[in-house]
């Protein structure tokens, strides 16, 4: 009975099924069948021409997107409780060089063009101040939330007004696409989104995640930087062979409609509690230590929050059996 | 018929079924209960006790252990044909932030002690000149040759004369202990090896390979380092589970003896033609245009090394019924 | 009548003399024999051995002095005025190689250890977050104030509670000497300060900055980040002549007398008006847009800081002559 | 009576004067007067548009010119005896991020077409492998050889075949100026050449070096490299002074002219000796020991060049006078 984080649970068998199934032999790296089939198959689920990479982390795939946008002399605004700037102990800097990330704000981490705006606006344009050249959203964002087609698309245009990049770190992509009941197009470029870090980790995958980059003329040199940063795997198929089992038959947006799911059966139980509208699979409540010592002692882990709160994240594979229980006893606290 | 590449051939069975074997709930990142395995496993097999770190590719395991020994200001001794000069991207220079790497000659891609004083002994003590802080072998070297273990001690001995650390990069460190006999740890840290990057993928393995340090205060700031290089993945139950099922029954040794034998029988077909002599699991072999392209007619598949030189590279699963047809197309050339 | 910046002001005669009288033959770099009086003359006037560097500018010393207190995958807690944070371009992430600046607040840009440790508490001690590893403060700070000794060293506790470097960006050290009145001592090591960016540049200098530790061990890698960061000038005896002219006869005392008093003279003039206490060499003043008008048809150059603010800064060859005319062009406003 | 370094030898008494001359107020960084004449008058002396950054050091206006022609990933071929591979401490790859310098050969630290097609041609087109992207030769070069334009022109062919960068450190490209008999635009970028390093102090300047792009486009990120790599001086009239101080009066062309001439003499009197011909202002001798000695006793100081080998430089500033009892001394050896 775990909900501690959505990267402790299970690969979906179908995800394993599809390793097995590219044991054959085949060219190294991604010069094999599989890895080539990635750009046509994301360029049709994304109805329009992409680039893709596989790489085995979330983080490296926002990081290469980044340094795709940002020189090292450059910033990227972000969101001051963004993955990026808190959970990934710095890679950002590393793989840019050293460019800044500049902290804004907003709701449930959601960033505004207000909020983006009152940022960059701080920030005189001369040689002694770094510059931004790119702005990271999150969606759905570290507290659950999600970005509708227009609220990103209005990030979208004041990023094309100023001239900034616009990457989607989406290692919770698909939870924000049930969630809105957007296309995957609509999400992104078609918002003004350049490239996109969709996860699949946490969705039931084990260790594959695809960066997608709607203008391919950002991608020029990310070969050379995944070869460089040492996250182009010499047996490339077992993680194309991932991605594209998740995309068959929906495969990816089953398993986030069944995580939202359980999620939306939690924040009904604990309604009056959420720190956050409930809208993808993670669930923040205010419980007092007891209460949360007292769901404990029931057997349910789960993250502690800040004082007086709690995380929630239910699983792909944590169906109504194994949401009811916590409900209930969210519910008698 | 493939001899391209040892990164081409399948994973070993046994190794997906331990990933299959794994799919269950655990902690995330490298706090579950098979990555705590690690340390204790690789310091059995290595009689001493041991840091080790799994990574998603070999590039990652010698850059962190080059990290580990050498500033940003300081350099790494390696051959001129070394995988980390030739072969990463400059991911060294990426993950050491700049560390030059100072090239040395030797046979084989095999560094001598005297061929490494010859290029430390230019380098001038002074601010103006990078000073030296590691040296990196390979073994078996990207030519299939193998260093012994008093080859090792006598380059040990050198790097603790001069206070420089002793990096191996061993992508198929278990082709050379098959190759010469030797224990794990009388092949590193009993000659004097301080970090190992011990490789797993082209071996049999799928996506794990293992960075073990010898000397533990050396892996301080690994952990922070590896995260920071994007390379934590969240569910590295499943590198574990490669590296420990790879161990088991000693599947690892069985591989590259395999693989050894191979390019034994080859390395007969071909005496005479042999440009190294065949020591692991790779062959290189002298052929004119014609008879490769002979060979290339009849379904063997290679890597042509330079004008007149092919380079086969034999893998865990080709048994004898896999390399008497070429052998035999070798002898009738 | 110029109050735009200490760095527009001319050079003292005397630095100017004694570069010329270093114009003679020498060894180059840091060997001559002005280079190597610095760390003597330092050690005297600091009552303690230190280690000293000349360099170009500013941003060098603070980015050597951060260099050696925080690796790269570590943070660096400024105030969020700072201006290693806001005006140096990201040299401090370039130098350090990506280690993150980790901001906090404070009254006139100054730090306290409440406010240090709300920024260090919030940051959770496991490897995905960028550890703090050092504190830089800067004396006087951004707005013109200064921290006394045991304000210095209430922080200087804290570092050393936790394991935190401490540096001082001593830019304007000698305003910060003559506005406490305490000795350089009592102001850096003696209150837990490890390294000082010692300024001459703003005071009357030419071009040469001193880098002081108080920890030579600390110093270890110095001298050759300093000459990978471009900074090892060949004629060096011009930078030391100059750092050693100005601490003879208090010359550095007497320049940074001469701006705090002007300054004084100043926010007497403009009581009521005033954003920050004035405490060293600047002021910073409410003015309405018709007024900051006014002032500069009079021929007053100033710096607007933000809407309805304006900063004046007196330096070392502004005396009253020079101040009381616009000190007077104030009050009549 | 030294010939040790260029760099030990006094500013010219102009130069002096002019800094003196520029000690008024004027705008902070590079907003001054004389700042802004630069442009300008390299432009007249390049016969062309350029745009000019003054900075503090040769290995800075180096960097500042291969980062703007190699990206992290890329590589820089230049002389395995060149002053960016062995004399600047790795400010190169640190300034680039990582850069690999592929080295190569050539008489007399000079690089043909036919050396660099060597070095560049062994390199496989694809990721592993870093690739080139600019070519760094020196003029003259570290043994005191110089390129004639058609020598450099048969380089730039090269490079704009290849679709590289071409670099010139000029550190001593007065005294190529002077032995080509070239102008200034025949030697550079009629050539080919895109950036030039142009030194001014081993040639009688104190601490400003014009870092020249014949290509503006090249430049743009330059000011923020610049300030970011902690080289924009506060002060920088100061530097600006000198460059155009040394411009005025052809100033360079009569310092480098003396120096040619003063090695001219000792390369006569060294006949029979002269490991290599002696086209600018540095003579390299082979003595035995016992001479080497003999030289010392009677006072001539100078540096050892490998066993057997003797460097001797002459500066702007040794005339006649000077010359004549070292050839003497060398003469009765």
């Amino acid at each position: 009975m775990r909900f501690f984080s959505d990267n402790a649970a299970p690969v979906h068998p179908r995800i394993l099924d599809a390793i097995a199934a590219a044991n054959g032999q085949d060219t190294a790296y991604d010069g094999d069948a599989l890895s080539k089939r990635l750009d046509g198959r994301l360029s049709e689920l994304f109805e329009r021409e992409v680039r893709v990479f596989w790489v085995p982390t979330g983080t490296a795939a926002n990081c290469l997107a980044l340094t795709a946008m940002c020189p090292p002399h450059g910033g990227v605004v972000c969101h001051r409780d963004s993955h990026i700037q808190n959970d990934e102990g710095g890679a950002p800097e590393f793989f840019t060089h050293g460019a800044k990330l500049m902290l804004a704000e907003g709701d449930g981490a959601k960033l505004t063009p207000a909020t983006i705006a009152d940022t960059v606006d701080a920030i005189a344009n001369d040689v002694h101040r770094v510059q931004p050249h790119a702005i990271s959203i999150t969606n759905a964002t570290e507290y659950g939330r999600v970005y509708r087609p227009d609220e990103v698309a209005a990030i979208g245009e004041l990023a094309r007004a100023r001239g900034l990049g616009l990457h989607m770190d989406g290692a919770r992509f698909a939870n924000a696409v049930v969630a809105t009941g957007a296309t995957p197009a609509e999400l992104t470029w078609r918002a003004g989104v350049d490239a996109l870090s969709f996860g699949f980790v946490k969705n039931g995958g084990m260790n594959a995640e695809a960066l997608v980059f709607f203008r391919p003329e950002l991608a020029a040199a990310t070969p050379q930087r995944r070869k460089r940063g040492a996250m182009l795997l010499s047996k490339g198929r077992f993680l194309a062979a991932q991605i594209l089992a998740h995309l068959e038959g929906d495969l990816w947006l089953d398993c986030a409609r069944g995580a939202n799911a359980g999620a939306a059966l939690l924040a009904e139980a604990a309604a009056g509690r959420l720190v956050h509208p409930v809208e993808a699979n993670e669930v923040f409540l205010r419980v007092a230590p007891a209460e949360a010592a007292s769901l404990r002692e029931q057997g349910f882990d789960f993250y502690d929050w800040g004082p007086g709160e709690a995380r929630l994240v239910v699983s792909w594979d944590q169906g109504a059996d194994a949401i009811r229980p916590l409900a209930d006893a969210i519910r008698t606290l």
